[in-house]
Protein backbone atom coordinates (compact mmCIF):
# COMPACT_ATOMS: atom_id res chain seq x y z
CA UNK A 1 0.00 0.00 0.00
CA UNK A 2 1.35 3.19 -1.10
CA UNK A 3 1.62 6.91 0.49
CA UNK A 4 -0.67 9.94 -0.81
CA UNK A 5 1.69 13.01 -1.12
CA UNK A 6 -0.03 16.20 -1.97
CA UNK A 7 2.33 18.60 -3.70
CA UNK A 8 1.64 22.02 -4.00
CA UNK A 9 3.42 25.15 -4.35
CA UNK A 10 2.47 28.68 -6.01
CA UNK A 11 3.12 29.42 -9.81
CA UNK A 12 7.33 30.11 -9.86
CA UNK A 13 7.98 27.91 -6.83
CA UNK A 14 9.90 25.37 -9.06
CA UNK A 15 7.19 22.59 -7.99
CA UNK A 16 6.93 20.66 -11.39
CA UNK A 17 11.17 21.14 -11.49
CA UNK A 18 11.85 19.28 -8.37
CA UNK A 19 9.64 16.82 -8.56
CA UNK A 20 11.21 15.73 -12.00
CA UNK A 21 14.30 16.00 -10.33
CA UNK A 22 13.48 13.72 -7.19
CA UNK A 23 12.05 11.20 -9.77
CA UNK A 24 15.99 10.84 -11.17
CA UNK A 25 17.43 10.57 -7.39
CA UNK A 26 15.47 7.92 -6.09
CA UNK A 27 14.77 3.99 -7.33
CA UNK A 28 11.45 4.25 -5.24
CA UNK A 29 8.37 3.70 -7.73
CA UNK A 30 5.48 6.09 -7.89
CA UNK A 31 3.53 7.56 -10.00
CA UNK A 32 2.57 11.77 -10.40
CA UNK A 33 -1.01 12.25 -11.36
CA UNK A 34 -2.07 16.00 -11.82
CA UNK A 35 -5.66 16.64 -9.74
CA UNK A 36 -7.25 18.77 -12.57
CA UNK A 37 -6.50 16.60 -14.98
CA UNK A 38 -8.13 13.30 -13.10
CA UNK A 39 -11.02 15.69 -12.25
CA UNK A 40 -11.28 16.28 -15.59
CA UNK A 41 -11.01 12.40 -17.26
CA UNK A 42 -14.07 11.23 -14.01
CA UNK A 43 -16.11 14.44 -15.67
CA UNK A 44 -15.74 13.54 -19.53
CA UNK A 45 -16.59 9.96 -18.38
CA UNK A 46 -19.70 10.84 -16.83
CA UNK A 47 -20.09 12.88 -19.98
CA UNK A 48 -20.65 15.86 -18.04
CA UNK A 49 -18.00 17.91 -20.13
CA UNK A 50 -16.18 17.51 -23.52
CA UNK A 51 -13.41 19.90 -23.14
CA UNK A 52 -11.31 20.93 -20.12
CA UNK A 53 -12.65 24.55 -19.64
CA UNK A 54 -16.32 23.33 -19.30
CA UNK A 55 -15.61 21.77 -16.38
CA UNK A 56 -15.75 25.64 -14.19
CA UNK A 57 -18.94 25.78 -16.10
CA UNK A 58 -20.82 23.16 -14.62
CA UNK A 59 -23.02 24.06 -11.49
CA UNK A 60 -21.30 24.17 -8.35
CA UNK A 61 -22.80 20.78 -6.81
CA UNK A 62 -21.50 18.87 -10.10
CA UNK A 63 -18.29 20.36 -9.82
CA UNK A 64 -17.68 19.13 -5.93
CA UNK A 65 -19.37 15.85 -6.82
CA UNK A 66 -16.52 15.65 -9.49
CA UNK A 67 -13.70 16.66 -7.31
CA UNK A 68 -15.10 14.01 -4.44
CA UNK A 69 -14.98 11.08 -7.32
CA UNK A 70 -11.40 12.59 -8.40
CA UNK A 71 -10.36 12.28 -4.49
CA UNK A 72 -11.75 9.04 -4.55
CA UNK A 73 -10.19 7.54 -7.36
CA UNK A 74 -6.75 8.95 -6.49
CA UNK A 75 -7.06 7.54 -2.65
CA UNK A 76 -7.55 3.86 -4.95
CA UNK A 77 -4.77 4.45 -7.12
CA UNK A 78 -3.15 4.80 -3.59
CA UNK A 79 -3.74 0.92 -2.70
CA UNK A 80 -1.00 -0.45 -5.28
CA UNK A 81 2.18 2.47 -5.20
CA UNK A 82 2.59 5.93 -4.07
CA UNK A 83 0.85 8.42 -5.73
CA UNK A 84 1.67 12.42 -6.10
CA UNK A 85 -1.03 14.89 -6.19
CA UNK A 86 0.13 17.49 -8.35
CA UNK A 87 -2.13 20.66 -7.17
CA UNK A 88 -2.35 23.79 -4.99
CA UNK A 89 -3.23 24.69 -1.80
CA UNK A 90 -4.91 28.21 -3.68
CA UNK A 91 -5.51 29.35 -7.24
CA UNK A 92 -5.46 33.22 -6.99
CA UNK A 93 -8.83 34.25 -8.90
CA UNK A 94 -10.60 38.07 -9.20
CA UNK A 95 -12.70 36.62 -6.20
CA UNK A 96 -9.51 35.96 -3.71
CA UNK A 97 -7.90 32.59 -3.02
CA UNK A 98 -10.00 29.65 -4.03
CA UNK A 99 -9.19 26.41 -2.06
CA UNK A 100 -7.50 23.71 -3.97
CA UNK A 101 -8.64 21.18 -1.68
CA UNK A 102 -11.55 21.69 0.46
CA UNK A 103 -12.78 19.27 2.98
CA UNK A 104 -15.00 17.19 0.62
CA UNK A 105 -11.42 16.39 -1.31
CA UNK A 106 -9.60 16.21 1.92
CA UNK A 107 -11.90 13.36 2.77
CA UNK A 108 -12.29 11.55 -0.27
CA UNK A 109 -8.05 11.62 -1.08
CA UNK A 110 -7.20 11.21 2.82
CA UNK A 111 -3.52 12.13 2.29
CA UNK A 112 -0.56 10.93 4.33
CA UNK A 113 1.46 14.31 3.78
CA UNK A 114 0.81 17.66 2.19
CA UNK A 115 3.88 19.09 0.55
CA UNK A 116 4.58 23.03 0.31
CA UNK A 117 7.50 23.72 -2.79
CA UNK A 118 8.28 27.41 -1.49
CA UNK A 119 11.08 30.03 -2.66
CA UNK A 120 11.89 33.42 -1.21
CA UNK A 121 9.26 35.96 -3.07
CA UNK A 122 11.93 37.72 -4.37
CA UNK A 123 13.16 34.98 -6.08
CA UNK A 124 9.32 34.09 -7.41
CA UNK A 125 9.02 37.34 -8.64
CA UNK A 126 12.39 37.25 -10.67
CA UNK A 127 11.42 33.38 -12.45
CA UNK A 128 7.83 34.78 -13.54
CA UNK A 129 9.55 37.75 -15.27
CA UNK A 130 11.34 35.33 -16.67
CA UNK A 131 8.73 33.39 -17.92
CA UNK A 132 7.31 34.42 -21.45
CA UNK A 133 5.38 31.56 -21.89
CA UNK A 134 3.16 32.72 -18.96
CA UNK A 135 0.83 35.92 -18.67
CA UNK A 136 3.22 37.91 -16.74
CA UNK A 137 1.61 38.14 -13.22
CA UNK A 138 1.76 41.53 -11.78
CA UNK A 139 1.74 40.40 -8.14
CA UNK A 140 5.16 41.94 -6.13
CA UNK A 141 6.83 40.26 -3.32
CA UNK A 142 4.35 41.57 -0.67
CA UNK A 143 1.53 39.54 -2.77
CA UNK A 144 4.10 36.65 -3.28
CA UNK A 145 4.65 36.42 0.42
CA UNK A 146 1.31 36.73 1.17
CA UNK A 147 -0.03 33.93 -0.81
CA UNK A 148 2.94 32.22 0.72
CA UNK A 149 1.29 32.78 4.30
CA UNK A 150 -2.64 32.12 3.06
CA UNK A 151 -1.11 28.72 1.56
CA UNK A 152 0.64 27.57 4.75
CA UNK A 153 -1.99 28.14 6.91
CA UNK A 154 -4.52 26.20 4.02
CA UNK A 155 -2.33 23.11 4.33
CA UNK A 156 -2.17 23.32 8.13
CA UNK A 157 -5.96 23.29 8.06
CA UNK A 158 -5.82 20.80 5.61
CA UNK A 159 -3.73 18.66 8.08
CA UNK A 160 -6.09 18.59 11.08
CA UNK A 161 -9.22 17.40 8.80
CA UNK A 162 -6.84 14.71 7.90
CA UNK A 163 -3.83 14.08 10.14
CA UNK A 164 -1.86 14.64 7.59
CA UNK A 165 1.81 15.96 7.89
CA UNK A 166 2.92 19.30 6.52
CA UNK A 167 6.36 19.60 4.66
CA UNK A 168 7.83 22.98 3.54
CA UNK A 169 10.49 22.33 0.68
CA UNK A 170 12.64 25.23 -0.18
CA UNK A 171 13.85 25.93 -3.69
CA UNK A 172 16.23 28.20 -4.15
CA UNK A 173 17.61 29.23 -6.64
CA UNK A 174 21.13 27.07 -7.75
CA UNK A 175 19.96 24.58 -5.00
CA UNK A 176 17.62 22.36 -7.30
CA UNK A 177 19.38 19.53 -5.60
CA UNK A 178 18.86 20.14 -1.97
CA UNK A 179 15.59 20.34 -3.07
CA UNK A 180 15.02 17.60 -4.73
CA UNK A 181 16.60 15.69 -2.20
CA UNK A 182 14.47 16.33 0.45
CA UNK A 183 11.35 15.48 -2.28
CA UNK A 184 12.76 12.44 -3.02
CA UNK A 185 13.49 11.52 1.19
CA UNK A 186 9.90 12.12 1.56
CA UNK A 187 8.31 10.04 -1.41
CA UNK A 188 10.55 7.18 0.29
CA UNK A 189 9.65 8.22 3.39
CA UNK B 1 -30.47 33.39 -7.00
CA UNK B 2 -27.94 35.76 -4.89
CA UNK B 3 -24.41 35.28 -3.25
CA UNK B 4 -23.28 35.15 0.25
CA UNK B 5 -20.35 36.92 1.08
CA UNK B 6 -19.24 37.20 4.11
CA UNK B 7 -17.47 40.80 5.47
CA UNK B 8 -15.12 40.57 8.41
CA UNK B 9 -12.47 43.14 9.53
CA UNK B 10 -10.79 44.08 12.96
CA UNK B 11 -12.20 47.27 14.65
CA UNK B 12 -10.58 50.70 12.99
CA UNK B 13 -10.46 48.56 9.63
CA UNK B 14 -12.70 50.55 8.44
CA UNK B 15 -15.26 47.51 7.24
CA UNK B 16 -18.70 49.36 7.33
CA UNK B 17 -17.20 52.24 5.50
CA UNK B 18 -16.26 50.40 2.90
CA UNK B 19 -19.59 48.53 2.30
CA UNK B 20 -21.78 52.02 2.49
CA UNK B 21 -19.20 53.70 -0.03
CA UNK B 22 -19.51 50.33 -1.75
CA UNK B 23 -23.41 50.50 -2.12
CA UNK B 24 -23.06 54.21 -3.66
CA UNK B 25 -20.47 52.49 -6.78
CA UNK B 26 -22.69 49.73 -7.37
CA UNK B 27 -26.44 49.08 -9.43
CA UNK B 28 -26.00 45.70 -8.40
CA UNK B 29 -28.57 45.06 -5.60
CA UNK B 30 -27.54 43.54 -2.67
CA UNK B 31 -28.82 43.38 1.49
CA UNK B 32 -26.31 43.61 4.33
CA UNK B 33 -27.35 42.21 7.27
CA UNK B 34 -25.00 41.77 10.71
CA UNK B 35 -24.69 37.75 11.85
CA UNK B 36 -25.28 39.43 15.57
CA UNK B 37 -28.30 40.78 14.84
CA UNK B 38 -29.78 38.19 12.66
CA UNK B 39 -28.80 35.94 16.29
CA UNK B 40 -30.86 38.45 18.58
CA UNK B 41 -34.16 38.44 16.15
CA UNK B 42 -34.18 34.44 16.22
CA UNK B 43 -33.38 34.17 20.13
CA UNK B 44 -35.98 36.74 20.41
CA UNK B 45 -38.47 35.26 18.29
CA UNK B 46 -37.75 31.87 20.57
CA UNK B 47 -38.60 33.78 23.30
CA UNK B 48 -35.34 33.25 24.36
CA UNK B 49 -33.92 35.93 25.60
CA UNK B 50 -35.33 40.03 25.53
CA UNK B 51 -32.43 42.00 25.25
CA UNK B 52 -29.20 41.64 23.35
CA UNK B 53 -26.64 41.23 26.32
CA UNK B 54 -28.41 38.17 27.27
CA UNK B 55 -27.58 36.31 24.35
CA UNK B 56 -24.44 35.66 25.67
CA UNK B 57 -25.53 34.43 28.84
CA UNK B 58 -27.22 31.42 27.46
CA UNK B 59 -26.28 28.12 27.81
CA UNK B 60 -23.38 27.02 25.28
CA UNK B 61 -25.80 24.34 23.52
CA UNK B 62 -28.67 27.04 22.93
CA UNK B 63 -26.20 29.75 21.77
CA UNK B 64 -25.00 27.06 18.84
CA UNK B 65 -28.35 26.37 18.33
CA UNK B 66 -29.25 30.04 17.28
CA UNK B 67 -26.14 30.45 15.58
CA UNK B 68 -27.19 27.65 13.58
CA UNK B 69 -30.40 29.22 13.09
CA UNK B 70 -28.97 32.17 12.32
CA UNK B 71 -27.28 30.98 9.32
CA UNK B 72 -29.57 29.05 8.14
CA UNK B 73 -32.00 32.19 7.57
CA UNK B 74 -29.13 34.02 5.83
CA UNK B 75 -28.49 31.19 3.63
CA UNK B 76 -32.53 31.06 2.65
CA UNK B 77 -32.48 34.99 1.91
CA UNK B 78 -29.81 34.39 -0.76
CA UNK B 79 -32.46 32.41 -2.68
CA UNK B 80 -33.94 35.64 -4.00
CA UNK B 81 -30.40 38.47 -4.12
CA UNK B 82 -26.85 38.73 -2.81
CA UNK B 83 -25.84 39.16 0.81
CA UNK B 84 -23.62 40.58 2.56
CA UNK B 85 -23.10 39.30 6.50
CA UNK B 86 -21.18 41.90 8.71
CA UNK B 87 -19.21 39.68 10.78
CA UNK B 88 -15.87 38.81 12.54
CA UNK B 89 -13.39 36.01 12.13
CA UNK B 90 -12.55 36.19 15.34
CA UNK B 91 -13.49 38.82 18.37
CA UNK B 92 -10.62 39.25 20.80
CA UNK B 93 -11.86 38.88 24.52
CA UNK B 94 -9.73 38.24 27.69
CA UNK B 95 -9.69 34.18 26.90
CA UNK B 96 -8.23 34.78 23.60
CA UNK B 97 -9.68 34.92 20.17
CA UNK B 98 -13.21 33.98 19.61
CA UNK B 99 -14.00 32.39 16.35
CA UNK B 100 -17.04 34.35 15.34
CA UNK B 101 -17.60 31.68 12.42
CA UNK B 102 -17.64 28.39 13.88
CA UNK B 103 -18.12 24.99 11.49
CA UNK B 104 -21.64 24.61 12.48
CA UNK B 105 -22.39 28.38 11.79
CA UNK B 106 -20.02 28.01 8.16
CA UNK B 107 -22.09 25.09 7.25
CA UNK B 108 -25.54 26.83 7.66
CA UNK B 109 -24.63 30.02 5.64
CA UNK B 110 -22.69 28.32 2.88
CA UNK B 111 -20.98 31.52 1.74
CA UNK B 112 -19.13 31.94 -1.82
CA UNK B 113 -16.84 34.67 -0.58
CA UNK B 114 -14.96 35.76 2.62
CA UNK B 115 -14.02 39.12 2.54
CA UNK B 116 -11.44 40.54 5.09
CA UNK B 117 -10.85 44.40 4.92
CA UNK B 118 -7.72 45.34 5.82
CA UNK B 119 -5.23 48.53 6.18
CA UNK B 120 -1.78 48.83 8.18
CA UNK B 121 -1.39 48.18 11.80
CA UNK B 122 -0.15 51.64 12.20
CA UNK B 123 -3.09 53.48 10.35
CA UNK B 124 -5.44 50.78 12.79
CA UNK B 125 -4.09 51.68 15.76
CA UNK B 126 -3.98 55.77 14.47
CA UNK B 127 -7.76 55.30 13.59
CA UNK B 128 -8.50 53.91 16.92
CA UNK B 129 -7.16 56.56 19.08
CA UNK B 130 -9.52 59.01 17.22
CA UNK B 131 -12.55 57.40 17.71
CA UNK B 132 -14.19 59.02 20.93
CA UNK B 133 -17.14 56.86 20.85
CA UNK B 134 -15.14 53.63 21.65
CA UNK B 135 -13.89 52.20 24.26
CA UNK B 136 -9.91 52.77 23.68
CA UNK B 137 -8.34 49.74 22.84
CA UNK B 138 -4.94 49.17 24.38
CA UNK B 139 -3.43 46.91 21.16
CA UNK B 140 -0.13 48.22 19.88
CA UNK B 141 0.74 47.62 16.60
CA UNK B 142 1.91 44.45 17.15
CA UNK B 143 -1.00 43.12 19.16
CA UNK B 144 -3.01 44.08 15.65
CA UNK B 145 -0.28 42.66 13.17
CA UNK B 146 -0.73 39.39 15.47
CA UNK B 147 -5.00 39.53 14.95
CA UNK B 148 -4.36 40.01 11.45
CA UNK B 149 -2.50 37.10 10.85
CA UNK B 150 -4.89 35.01 12.87
CA UNK B 151 -7.92 36.53 10.85
CA UNK B 152 -6.25 35.31 8.05
CA UNK B 153 -5.84 31.84 8.98
CA UNK B 154 -9.40 31.74 9.93
CA UNK B 155 -10.68 32.89 7.01
CA UNK B 156 -8.60 30.63 4.97
CA UNK B 157 -9.82 27.31 7.36
CA UNK B 158 -12.79 28.91 6.73
CA UNK B 159 -12.75 28.14 3.05
CA UNK B 160 -11.70 24.87 3.14
CA UNK B 161 -15.12 23.79 5.08
CA UNK B 162 -16.68 25.61 2.95
CA UNK B 163 -15.10 26.03 -0.35
CA UNK B 164 -15.84 30.00 -0.23
CA UNK B 165 -13.04 32.43 -1.51
CA UNK B 166 -11.05 34.69 0.73
CA UNK B 167 -10.64 38.20 -0.74
CA UNK B 168 -8.43 40.57 1.41
CA UNK B 169 -9.50 44.25 0.41
CA UNK B 170 -7.24 47.41 1.25
CA UNK B 171 -8.38 49.81 3.15
CA UNK B 172 -5.99 52.75 3.58
CA UNK B 173 -5.92 56.03 4.05
CA UNK B 174 -6.69 58.40 1.84
CA UNK B 175 -8.10 55.31 -0.98
CA UNK B 176 -11.56 54.88 0.31
CA UNK B 177 -12.41 54.85 -3.14
CA UNK B 178 -10.35 52.04 -4.39
CA UNK B 179 -11.66 49.99 -1.51
CA UNK B 180 -14.81 50.79 -2.15
CA UNK B 181 -14.96 49.86 -5.70
CA UNK B 182 -12.30 46.81 -4.99
CA UNK B 183 -15.66 45.57 -2.51
CA UNK B 184 -18.44 46.55 -5.23
CA UNK B 185 -16.64 44.56 -7.72
CA UNK B 186 -16.95 41.55 -5.72
CA UNK B 187 -20.32 41.97 -4.72
CA UNK B 188 -21.26 42.28 -8.69
CA UNK B 189 -18.75 39.18 -9.24
CA UNK C 1 -18.40 20.96 35.52
CA UNK C 2 -15.23 22.71 34.34
CA UNK C 3 -13.54 23.54 31.67
CA UNK C 4 -11.26 22.16 29.12
CA UNK C 5 -7.67 24.22 28.44
CA UNK C 6 -5.53 22.75 26.16
CA UNK C 7 -2.21 24.18 26.72
CA UNK C 8 0.65 24.00 23.93
CA UNK C 9 3.96 25.79 22.91
CA UNK C 10 6.82 24.50 20.94
CA UNK C 11 9.83 22.90 23.10
CA UNK C 12 11.80 25.60 24.85
CA UNK C 13 8.32 28.09 25.18
CA UNK C 14 8.37 26.69 28.83
CA UNK C 15 4.95 25.71 28.57
CA UNK C 16 5.63 22.95 31.97
CA UNK C 17 7.09 26.05 34.01
CA UNK C 18 4.51 28.14 33.32
CA UNK C 19 1.90 25.69 34.11
CA UNK C 20 3.69 24.83 37.25
CA UNK C 21 4.01 28.88 38.42
CA UNK C 22 0.02 29.06 37.54
CA UNK C 23 -0.82 26.26 40.19
CA UNK C 24 1.33 27.88 42.61
CA UNK C 25 -0.54 31.50 42.20
CA UNK C 26 -4.45 30.16 42.41
CA UNK C 27 -6.78 29.19 44.49
CA UNK C 28 -8.78 27.14 41.43
CA UNK C 29 -8.66 23.77 41.19
CA UNK C 30 -7.72 21.93 38.23
CA UNK C 31 -5.25 18.85 36.66
CA UNK C 32 -3.21 18.53 34.49
CA UNK C 33 -3.21 15.48 31.94
CA UNK C 34 -0.29 15.03 29.43
CA UNK C 35 -2.23 13.80 25.97
CA UNK C 36 0.28 10.85 25.39
CA UNK C 37 -0.04 9.54 28.66
CA UNK C 38 -3.65 9.00 28.72
CA UNK C 39 -3.46 7.38 24.99
CA UNK C 40 -0.76 5.22 26.58
CA UNK C 41 -2.70 4.12 29.57
CA UNK C 42 -5.75 3.80 27.14
CA UNK C 43 -4.01 1.67 24.36
CA UNK C 44 -2.62 -0.27 27.80
CA UNK C 45 -5.95 -1.06 29.26
CA UNK C 46 -7.13 -2.38 25.89
CA UNK C 47 -3.78 -4.45 25.76
CA UNK C 48 -2.98 -3.02 22.15
CA UNK C 49 0.64 -2.13 24.04
CA UNK C 50 2.83 -2.60 26.78
CA UNK C 51 5.64 0.02 26.32
CA UNK C 52 4.92 3.56 24.98
CA UNK C 53 7.27 3.50 22.08
CA UNK C 54 4.86 0.72 20.61
CA UNK C 55 2.08 3.03 20.38
CA UNK C 56 3.77 5.16 17.28
CA UNK C 57 3.79 1.50 15.69
CA UNK C 58 0.15 0.63 15.94
CA UNK C 59 -1.60 0.94 12.30
CA UNK C 60 -3.16 4.17 11.57
CA UNK C 61 -6.76 3.33 11.68
CA UNK C 62 -5.97 1.99 16.07
CA UNK C 63 -3.87 4.82 16.68
CA UNK C 64 -6.89 7.16 15.96
CA UNK C 65 -9.26 5.00 17.68
CA UNK C 66 -7.11 5.79 21.07
CA UNK C 67 -6.77 8.99 20.14
CA UNK C 68 -10.57 9.45 19.87
CA UNK C 69 -11.09 7.12 23.38
CA UNK C 70 -8.16 9.30 25.07
CA UNK C 71 -10.53 12.67 23.73
CA UNK C 72 -13.21 11.18 25.19
CA UNK C 73 -11.96 10.14 28.61
CA UNK C 74 -10.95 13.92 28.89
CA UNK C 75 -13.96 15.44 28.17
CA UNK C 76 -15.74 13.09 30.89
CA UNK C 77 -12.74 14.01 33.67
CA UNK C 78 -13.69 17.79 33.12
CA UNK C 79 -17.33 16.78 34.23
CA UNK C 80 -15.84 17.77 37.50
CA UNK C 81 -13.09 20.33 37.45
CA UNK C 82 -10.90 21.92 35.01
CA UNK C 83 -8.53 20.07 32.76
CA UNK C 84 -5.33 21.52 31.48
CA UNK C 85 -4.28 19.20 28.83
CA UNK C 86 -0.50 19.30 27.84
CA UNK C 87 -0.12 18.75 24.04
CA UNK C 88 1.15 19.87 20.95
CA UNK C 89 -0.66 21.73 18.05
CA UNK C 90 2.28 19.86 15.63
CA UNK C 91 5.37 18.12 16.35
CA UNK C 92 7.92 18.51 13.91
CA UNK C 93 8.88 15.02 11.95
CA UNK C 94 11.01 14.40 9.56
CA UNK C 95 7.81 14.00 7.34
CA UNK C 96 6.62 17.65 8.67
CA UNK C 97 4.86 19.35 11.23
CA UNK C 98 2.15 16.29 12.41
CA UNK C 99 -0.92 17.95 13.97
CA UNK C 100 -1.49 16.99 17.79
CA UNK C 101 -4.84 17.73 17.48
CA UNK C 102 -6.50 16.39 14.59
CA UNK C 103 -10.30 16.79 14.05
CA UNK C 104 -11.33 13.64 15.84
CA UNK C 105 -9.34 14.37 18.59
CA UNK C 106 -11.10 17.86 19.32
CA UNK C 107 -14.43 16.62 18.80
CA UNK C 108 -13.85 14.01 21.34
CA UNK C 109 -12.07 16.57 23.49
CA UNK C 110 -14.60 19.41 23.01
CA UNK C 111 -11.80 21.96 24.38
CA UNK C 112 -12.87 25.78 25.56
CA UNK C 113 -9.38 27.17 25.27
CA UNK C 114 -6.44 26.28 23.40
CA UNK C 115 -3.26 27.80 24.84
CA UNK C 116 0.28 28.48 22.90
CA UNK C 117 2.69 29.84 25.08
CA UNK C 118 5.13 31.68 23.07
CA UNK C 119 8.45 33.49 23.70
CA UNK C 120 10.78 35.55 21.23
CA UNK C 121 12.34 32.99 18.31
CA UNK C 122 15.77 34.40 19.64
CA UNK C 123 14.71 33.17 23.17
CA UNK C 124 13.82 29.73 22.67
CA UNK C 125 16.22 28.80 20.56
CA UNK C 126 19.32 30.26 23.21
CA UNK C 127 16.67 27.66 25.66
CA UNK C 128 17.41 24.88 23.87
CA UNK C 129 21.05 25.17 23.52
CA UNK C 130 21.52 25.42 27.33
CA UNK C 131 19.13 22.27 27.74
CA UNK C 132 21.61 19.74 28.11
CA UNK C 133 19.31 16.94 28.77
CA UNK C 134 17.59 16.89 24.95
CA UNK C 135 18.83 16.57 21.65
CA UNK C 136 20.00 19.72 21.20
CA UNK C 137 17.90 20.74 17.84
CA UNK C 138 19.50 22.56 14.82
CA UNK C 139 16.55 24.46 14.31
CA UNK C 140 17.65 28.14 13.79
CA UNK C 141 15.86 31.66 14.71
CA UNK C 142 13.82 31.41 11.49
CA UNK C 143 12.55 27.72 11.49
CA UNK C 144 11.32 28.80 15.07
CA UNK C 145 9.46 31.50 13.58
CA UNK C 146 8.04 29.49 11.29
CA UNK C 147 6.79 26.90 13.69
CA UNK C 148 5.27 29.64 15.74
CA UNK C 149 3.46 30.77 12.28
CA UNK C 150 2.67 26.95 11.68
CA UNK C 151 1.11 26.49 15.20
CA UNK C 152 -0.90 29.90 15.52
CA UNK C 153 -2.57 29.09 12.35
CA UNK C 154 -3.29 25.43 13.84
CA UNK C 155 -4.65 26.56 16.85
CA UNK C 156 -7.30 29.20 14.52
CA UNK C 157 -7.95 26.16 12.58
CA UNK C 158 -9.03 24.08 15.64
CA UNK C 159 -10.70 26.82 16.71
CA UNK C 160 -13.33 26.76 14.05
CA UNK C 161 -13.68 23.07 14.40
CA UNK C 162 -14.69 23.35 18.07
CA UNK C 163 -15.75 27.34 19.01
CA UNK C 164 -12.87 27.60 20.90
CA UNK C 165 -10.80 30.57 21.87
CA UNK C 166 -7.45 30.86 21.13
CA UNK C 167 -4.86 32.87 23.57
CA UNK C 168 -1.30 33.44 23.06
CA UNK C 169 0.37 33.79 26.33
CA UNK C 170 4.02 35.22 26.39
CA UNK C 171 6.79 33.55 28.57
CA UNK C 172 9.50 36.09 27.32
CA UNK C 173 13.05 35.52 29.90
CA UNK C 174 12.62 37.11 33.22
CA UNK C 175 8.97 37.72 33.40
CA UNK C 176 7.90 34.05 34.21
CA UNK C 177 5.79 35.69 36.80
CA UNK C 178 3.58 37.82 34.31
CA UNK C 179 2.99 34.46 32.16
CA UNK C 180 2.30 32.83 35.28
CA UNK C 181 -0.66 35.21 35.94
CA UNK C 182 -1.94 35.15 32.66
CA UNK C 183 -2.07 31.40 32.84
CA UNK C 184 -3.85 31.23 36.39
CA UNK C 185 -6.57 34.14 35.01
CA UNK C 186 -7.45 32.02 32.17
CA UNK C 187 -7.60 28.64 34.44
CA UNK C 188 -9.91 30.82 36.82
CA UNK C 189 -11.61 32.44 34.01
Amino acid sequence: MGKVIIATGIPGSGKTTVLGAAKERTNEKFSVVTFGTVMFDMAKKKKLVKHRDELRMLPRQKQREIQKLAGEKIASMAKSETIVVDTHCTIKTSSGYLPGLPEWVLHAIKPDIILIVESSAAEIASRRGRDDSRVRDDEDEEDIALHHEINRANATACSILTGATVKIIYNYDNHLDAAARDMAEIIEG
